[in-house]
């Protein structure tokens, strides 16, 4: 396993770019894609073996939306990279985690991703992404 | 710069080490650290070249304690690994973002640490490290 992200939801894509462009000494975004099945705007920036995702809505019924009114902006998930997401989400199924959602459907750069609930997990919202 | 560690408020650590064992597929924590200048006892987990870092409170007037009774248990703070703390330190001041308390000073592991404001990164507690 390897942490693959740490998402973030903010309230403004494009300022909240330049902002973690200044964080992360970086010239922008390494990339800027949108999701609609998940009804957000994404921009990433590389770190390491990791990345850094902006998350912006798209649609104030989405689920960044409403993140945003009840928690406010900050950190939203993290996901970590697996090999093989089937076998995972078996693994997790069998000790009784509970997941968001289908598991696994598609999600951003069209790798398989599945949401295990944060109840399951002590209050965090953890992906789980193969690619 | 890489994420050295995603840091977890954690209600009962030893619970917690057994959930994320679990959840990381492993046989517990890679190690525990009492850092008593935060008042917090931090398990860790190697994750790639991230950690998780699972923090419960060594004292309930401590900045963990209060994380928990306002926001619950979740993420606390994402953990950059730097090369030079002073020059970043110096770099960030300058672009105006703030620091919470003395930066930089020594953390966990005996590493100098510093922790920029959420209110500089969009709502995300941001610590630098310098192994």
């Amino acid at each position: 396993m390897e942490i693959d992200h740490i998402a973030i939801a903010v309230k403004d894509l494009q300022s909240s770019i330049e902002l973690y462009s200044t964080l992360l000494d970086k010239d922008g975004a390494d990339g800027v894609e949108e999701v609609p099945s998940e009804k957000v705007k994404v921009a990433f920036f590389q770190v390491g073996e990791s990345r850094f995702e902006l998350l912006g809505s798209t649609d104030p019924s989405g689920p960044i939306a409403r993140f945003l009114e009840k928690r406010g902006p900050g950190i939203h998930h993290v996901c970590l990279k697996v090999t093989d997401i089937k076998a995972e989400i078996a693994r997790y199924q069998e000790k009784g985690f509970q997941f968001v959602g289908e598991a696994p459907r598609m999600g951003a750069g069209g790798h398989m991703v599945a949401f295990i609930h944060p109840k399951s997990t002590g209050g965090v919202l953890i992906e789980l992404a193969q690619h």
